[in-house]
């Protein structure tokens, strides 16, 4: 298969991306790479290698350009090559760490939707405290989604689930602000009823206090709280690492203390990141298109890479496709 | 002036609310207290005291009573009887650590709603890093707010805050998934238009991410997403403390640091504790009704007392009614 890579994307291109790209290359063998930059910048980073192709170009998004206006006008910028490359079928499937709304656009607007769904959603796999992690979408896509959309994401994140993670009948979640059936705002009381009714395993709502138990594999919500909770995940908990740093500076004893949980603590400090679980799927696309994080490293990168491969490979576009169809019909 | 207690709500009641009352006397010689509960129990904690008046009743609205329901049929509950005496004018406010939702039945229906709001709102003063504080509204009233609720919200938070907090023109936030203008939902983009017309100080767009650190002294929001918000943070946060917790006991070494660092963890723990700032104002009717945390303990009872005592004594009620009364002329 061929994996389209957007190598300018990202707080750390093009380096880290050409190192992580050159490691899913070592990984796996049955894949190629189309790598799309500034060929000068990239080639400082490689070595000449069969399966990587280098498409130049000068132009990029940058993370300050207003997404739908980049996309349109910056025609030959490297994340819309990447993604025009999966339009053409040159490639199964594009990768980028750059802006996420241009991203947003670039999937919607050049790969496309898929026939039936109407909101694509952002999916990434955020962290639980037992390590196995969990999907949670729409983080963002669709900020004035209706009941029928987190119907959608909820097929979409139970067929994700079963397929790339291998989790057998995946608990799927609706993120509310009570457990009981009939708590909400008029959306999650609507989508409720909805899920009631779909061929997934829906256990009901969940609530956001309990996101880093893991209380499903699948949490479904509208991209207005689902990017709120994610940054007030992210916030609340650099803050308190923050506090703790504080603290452990603020005293020769607590210098002293702080030496000896030093590497336990970056440990925790680490599960709490999910550069670690891959990037984020746009669900609902004819193909998959990964957001790998703005701060990504090499192993992100690749992970990123690494789940869009096995996207591909268990063909959850067309899965999702067919399921959308059969319940359409 | 008076004010209403009622004896029976939360998890540490009656013993607590008594002494949380006991020691609001105490420290302020211009309050009279009406004690609504079973008489038997609150005896065990208290003296004859002239300024303390207990009301009598064995009927209580527990934690798990459907709220409109409780509120309706237990016409005795120490929680209906305490509003009850705020709407007949032989109480000046009203503090219960009980059930969240039959207290705002109460608040709405008992005490009922100044003219001119549409809706009540639940507004805690949550915790920030530098210990300030800021006050947070809506957190869960109203679930499906309107923008012109919203903009109803950033009045009534900027005159608490200075009348109560004593903050110079308050800066009003809008939560929001981004800080730029034009970002957000539906919602969001209509209400950022309107709180830009209002006579508050009205600093923008704030990110749930930034919270703990204050950006602004009253944060506007839907009671969807305020409640969302709300439950992340407490909830990340202590699974950060339950992890560290875990990692502090994990060896030999790592108990050593504990010991080293127990006080100071403890300190900062307590920052995060937002019983601390007192109660949660329900804001929008006619006189001050405080929801005390239901884990309250004396102190936190206490802290509510001083809150509604801060809130008669500078009229907050009469002057959000004149406020809105300005804006709707």
């Amino acid at each position: 298969m061929k994996l389209a890579v957007d190598a300018m994307g990202g707080d750390h291109a093009p380096k880290e991306i050409v190192l992580g790209v050159k490691r899913a290359l070592r990984e796996f063998n049955d894949i190629e790479v189309l790598l799309y930059g500034d060929e000068k910048q990239i080639k400082q980073y490689i070595t000449p290698e069969d399966r990587l192709t280098i498409v130049h170009t000068d132009e990029m998004i940058e993370g300050t350009d207003e997404p739908v206006r980049a996309v349109k006008r910056k025609k030959n910028a490297s994340m819309v090559l990447m993604a025009q490359a999966v339009k053409n079928g040159e490639a199964d499937a594009c990768i980028s760490a750059g802006n996420t709304g241009a991203l947003m656009t670039a999937g919607l607007f050049i790969v496309g939707r898929i026939d039936g769904i109407e909101r694509p959603a952002l999916a990434p796999t955020l962290p639980t405290l037992d390590g196995k992690g969990f999907l949670m979408l729409d983080l963002g896509a669709n900020v004035d989604a209706k009941p029928e959309h987190l119907a959608q994401y909820a097929v979409m994140g139970s067929i994700y689930s079963e397929k790339v993670r291998g989790i057998n009948h995946p608990r799927v979640g609706l993120l509310n602000i009570g457990t009981e059936d009939k708590k909400g705002n008029e959306l999650t009381k609507k989508t409720f009823q909805l899920l009631k009714e779909l061929p997934i395993n829906f256990v009901g709502n969940v609530e956001s206090r309990d996101l880093l138990d893991g209380p499903a594999d699948v949490v479904v919500t509208d991209g207005f709280t689902g990017n709120m909770v994610l940054k007030t995940i992210e916030g609340t908990a650099l803050s308190v690492f923050s506090m703790l740093k504080k603290t452990f500076t603020s005293s020769t004893k607590n210098k002293l203390a702080a030496g000896l949980v030093k590497n336990d603590l970056k440990q925790l400090k680490n599960m709490l990141d999910y550069t670690e679980y891959g990037g984020a799927g746009l669900f609902g696309l004819k193909a998959p298109v990964i957001k790998a994080h703005g701060s990504s490293n090499e192993v992100a990168l690749y992970n990123a890479m690494r789940q869009a491969r096995e996207m591909v490979k268990h063909d959850v576009s067309n899965t999702i496709k067919d399921a959308i169809k059969g319940s359409v019909e």
